[in-house]
């Protein structure tokens, strides 16, 4: 049984998820699914990129992961088909895999119309693309049969943190239920900028000089998040409440 | 393994869903589980009527659809099984069915006590009523030993656009999670009416000559809908709450 | 195919449950996924507490059921797994199991490192100790391998119905989708208590002299609800934000 993931800003009201199930399971009824999400924020790109990269390496090698945040759906951007690592990866190229794209990375456009819906409109294409596009991927049609590589695929223009001398300046990407503030700041960056040195995170006017391992051990905290980002936490509630807190809101470590 | 897929109004805060599902597990476990959407508006049987209509081709024939929006639980409506085009539909007699009914649609009371759960109570055929049928459908129990045929079932007043003259009438009636603005007027009820003359389309205020066929192409567009109804779509953001729109808001369309 | 069900409070936008379920997937497959919710209010254990007693009961036997809402993730609270009536549960040792506990009922450390996965952080024991744990023992692995006998589990001060003479006592517990107000009375304290005497339930300023049978039989109604609890609902709306109804709020029984 193939596992195939499902992520959407199609919200939880609507029955485009379950569509998209349906549209599957009538091509190819042998898979499993798992939502991780369809609560993106509205038409949030960038926030969709953050997730994908957060959740996929969990699953089995050769699970497929369908990722729809699409505000140009109608235009003339292109369906993908994104391999990486032994897992695979169909949505919209505007970007959504940007934090996906190394040397092994391969993108294959999605043109075979024997494996698309039999009617393609121009608001869903989660229901006439990409939904039996992993329902056929699941069955065992090859990357290749789906359409041509595409060598340029679209990424997301400053999604990574900037160091400038002895300064690394990042942003909040997202927040999480508690209300948590996830950056743009992962540990590899964090490690290998700061090498040991002692730092200075300062964020909303305050100044941190240590990263911290729990929620449990102070009040508003910055750590190291379960996905592997700088976080900030406040254990007794919701920090993006309580400092009114925003997406795209600054952060900067500087080393002395 | 059967697909059994739920549309319920319960919302996913309780647990009253993972209830119904033990339910059926318990007495059938070999089927797989879709869930719809659990967030229709709270009672709100007429949105749910146009939900069901939606996503149920969608899926292989042979589906079994529990849909429960039920504010009348307790009285003494009955619980029916509707078959319509291979698929079975198991919930309510209050009209939540009410898109579904034709000349070849087959009706069922849920009547006999061996398919139901040992007790019945008052608040929650969900789990006592509805998932045992469900359960036992899958299972291979033929659809005439529920009970008996029921000839009237409830339908509900004024779900379908009006045409006097040289106007069509119909109303909003529900929002997507983008705040679009879904309506009771399908396209093919469209394409009857106007036959390719002229027209004008009345929504707030604002008048439109046209009906788009993406979000992308304006701003504020009447567009058909992925399920095929008329609906307003606004690119930039809400358009429920630019406009404070509402349930029940009036659409005409005046052909010339 | 062993059920696992998963209740948290990790809520429905973020990838946690996803991974949670990605990481069980990695271990063994051969599982069907029920989420019951994940929607329980943020680090409420109480509310969690009660929600759990609500739904195991209807999977089958053999069923585990995982559970987490863990303010003091991170600490030195322990995680493990509790065997009840043929059902298993996962989770923190932080009372969340309290309505479990009984004479029959066994609960195990998870402290053998062979059964958790390759990294533990301090922030995400749902991925890291419990949804392994679930893996393995659906895997098969023995209860006894996991870790020591706990005899003394965390238990939640306060969760019982208090009598003193002829007055019971309780509070609200949560509320459901609908604004229902559910309490921690349930009908077998109810019925012990009262023995068939004649009593007035106070809430609210409001008092009532019998116990409805369903939502439809009045405005404003104290009846037991489908968990066995007593709860208040309110047929035309939503009774929580009609009356600013808050957890915690007292309700008494008195007999005559």
């Amino acid at each position: 049984m193939k596992t195939i993931t499902l992520l959407t800003d199609f919200g939880l009201k609507d029955a485009y998820v379950g569509i998209m199930k349906g549209t599957v399971l009538s091509i190819f009824p042998d898979v499993r699914f798992v939502d991780i999400t369809h609560e993106v924020d509205p038409q949030d790109v960038r926030e969709g990129a953050f997730i994908v990269e957060e959740y996929y390496t969990y699953f089995e090698k050769g699970a497929i992961h369908v990722a729809v945040v699409d505000p140009t759906v109608g235009s003339d951007r292109k369906p993908i088909i994104v391999r990486r690592g032994g897992h695979f990866f169909i949505g919209p190229d505007n970007g959504l895999f940007t934090l996906l794209y190394d040397d092994a990375t391969r993108v294959y456009a999605i043109e075979n119309s024997r494996y698309m819906g039999k009617e393609i409109g121009k608001t869903f294409h989660g229901r006439d693309i990409f939904a039996p596009a992993a329902a056929y991927l699941a069955s065992g049609v090859q990357l290749t049969k789906f359409g041509s590589m595409v060598k340029d695929p679209a990424t997301l223009p400053g999604i990574y943190p900037v160091i400038k001398k002895n300064v690394l300046k990042g942003e909040v990407i997202r927040f999480d239920r508690f209300g948590n503030a996830i950056t743009n700041i992962n540990q590899t960056v964090i490690d290998d900028f700061i090498k040991q040195k002692a730092f200075t995170i300062q964020f909303q006017g305050m100044s941190f000089r240590k990263i911290q391992k729990s929620y449990y051990e102070g009040e508003i905290v910055p750590l190291i998040s379960s996905s592997g980002y700088l976080e900030f936490g406040y254990f007794k509630g919701n920090l993006r409440q309580k400092l009114g807190l925003k997406k795209g809101d600054q952060i900067s470590i500087t080393i002395s």
